[in-house]
């Protein structure tokens, strides 16, 4: 945990994403552009340059979209914005990370591939005092002990029905939305891009497979000053590849609430196209089945990512799930997360009267 | 895998139980006795000095019980025999395993803390050319992508309702029967017991999260000359700290049959006494929604385990089983695998005609 704790003191961040701004794995520099845009310096794509985040994401307003690191005098550190699935460091990236230790300047990154199993990395990191940061480098090996938690905390958990639907975004906007009424609650980070924007949390699907559950359950105990505890979900229960960090995600959060997030019009599992997603129905009946292995728990709403969609076609979608699964639903990027919100705060009085 | 190439090798093992020999814990040592009886050459527990195999766990006939490795001259290799939750090495052992290796006998280790990042067991297997052997140590790293199996495979999958109810006795007993019959089947191991005895297979348990299902799948698409793959179980979908894994194992090998094990007369979490087990016929719905999700399965025998129970109360209990939940049932250990092998045959007339 002491590598990540300076990860909130960069005020002058380099997003990298050279090349893939506009494909589905730079959800990292969109996740830390939405969060924490007053941070980021410029993004590095050499495709895009010229542009801003603005025209890139539909966000972000007027940061630059730089060709080189030359370009940006004031960085303090270059975070690695992709994501993609497996975690591997494109080969044509590590000159550019090469060149940002020569120039003093941190490497931040979430990969599976640790910055610091490279010999290169390292060594060119320690001749430019400079640091490498992974995200997802941890040694959790607690073996979670069905822990009872404080009977004052409601746990609250985003589930999807896939990957890359927008469920850290969802948390963090109900995490907001809480704190403006004043509710004492608090966002928990399970995956790289959550911990780069709240500075902590566990990387949940690089923890060795016996720990899951125990690395999630510690650190709920350890934020257990926190009335509400909104814990970011991660892949889907019905996943093929991921299924296995969902469950133990799940069961070591224990919540009491889930909300359900999807993206309307997708059909089929993220990169795996044969392979179709179920309804959501369903989703709602096998979430609340294995959650209630482990603690009573139930879908408390629906979170819409209707990016898709045009206004119209939203509305109607948020109705549609309303009426077929009789619970609250929205899209938080078009309506806020007012409503989920309210479902939140509706389960805590139920639960904690 | 180069590591555990050799397991099959050794052919005078001695099996370090010391001070365990009587606890749940001993269930690699008590595996690698009934399954590789005449490769093991003494068991080390100060203990039970003076005692066999027979009498400490019921079989593996006269197989001494040893004081120290000075006893046995022929020992080619140690191997832990013990599998703790959490998988720490006990202090009082690490004397043991230096004299091991200072005779030039390999150490093999199926625990979570690796003998290779102890540099003094390192330095010591160095020096008298001895080999430190950890069975649970992988690289794995490819993410599953929903394989399709050859359509003339049948995958059976051992599930469990808690850890330590024989689910790797189940698969092998069963491998055994259909080998016996002529099928062309073999046991696929995923925890470090099972590696020791069929020298080779997955530690699932030890995988890296995002990369269970895929390392599972892997082995199952190197496995495909076999018509009927008996893919070993972990855990339980059910267990508060190993769920991940079993979820993630259950994906991966995508099975369209399972036998569920259990252990009669067990009410709670094995080393978890508050929290309860849900009743069987939860199970073989849990499992059979979960692993539907992947592939269409079903539940189609059920393994009792009766250890607990005379002759009489385990034919009640077999009886009583069958009605409840019209499956046929059996204990491997009192009546063989015949009508596991039975439902098996029969499920493999019905998918593969």
């Amino acid at each position: 945990m002491h590598e990540r704790a300076d990860l909130l003191s960069y005020k002058n961040i380099v997003l990298l994403t050279d090349g893939a701004s506009r494909s589905g794995s730079a959800k990292t520099a969109t996740g830390v552009v939405r969060y924490r845009q007053q941070d980021v310096a410029a993004i590095l794509d050499r495709d895009e340059v010229g542009s801003t985040a603005q025209q890139l994401f539909g966000f972000g307003s007027e940061i630059p979209v730089v060709g080189s690191l030359g370009e940006v005098p004031t960085a303090d550190a270059l975070f690695i914005g992709i994501a993609p699935a497996g975690g591997n460091l494109p080969e044509a990236w590590k000159p550019i990370l090469l060149e940002a230790l020569q120039r003093g300047v941190d490497v931040v990154s979430g990969l599976h591939d640790f910055l610091v199993n490279d010999p290169q990395l390292v060594a060119a990191a320690r001749k430019h005092d400079a640091k490498l940061i992974d995200v997802r480098r941890n040694h959790e090996k607690t073996v979670a002990d069905h822990a009872s938690f404080p009977a004052n905390n409601l746990r609250i958990h985003a589930v999807g029905h896939d990957c890359s639907v927008g469920k850290m975004v969802v948390t963090l906007e109900v995490e907001r939305e809480l704190q403006r009424r004043g509710a004492n609650t608090r966002f928990l980070a399970t995956g790289q891009t959550g911990i780069m924007i709240a500075g902590d949390g566990v990387p949940v699907d690089c923890v060795v497979a016996d720990f899951i559950s125990g690395a999630v359950e510690q650190m709920l105990l350890r934020n257990t000053d926190a009335e509400i505890m909104l814990v970011e979900g991660q892949g889907s229960i019905s996943h093929p590849s991921f299924s296995g960090v969902t469950m133990g995600l799940l069961h070591g959060c224990a919540p009491q609430g889930m909300i359900l997030c999807y993206e309307a019009g997708r059909t089929a599992v993220k990169g795996l196209p044969h392979v179709p997603l179920k309804s959501l129905s369903e989703y709602v009946r096998v979430y609340e089945t294995i959650a209630g292995l482990r603690y009573p728990s139930r879908v408390i709403a629906v979170a819409v990512n209707g990016k898709n969609l045009d206004d119209a076609a939203l509305d109607e979608e948020v109705r549609r799930v309303q009426d077929e699964l009789g619970l609250p639903a929205c899209d938080v990027y078009r309506h806020g997360a007012g409503v989920l919100a309210d479902a939140v705060e509706k389960l805590r009085t139920e639960v904690l009267g």
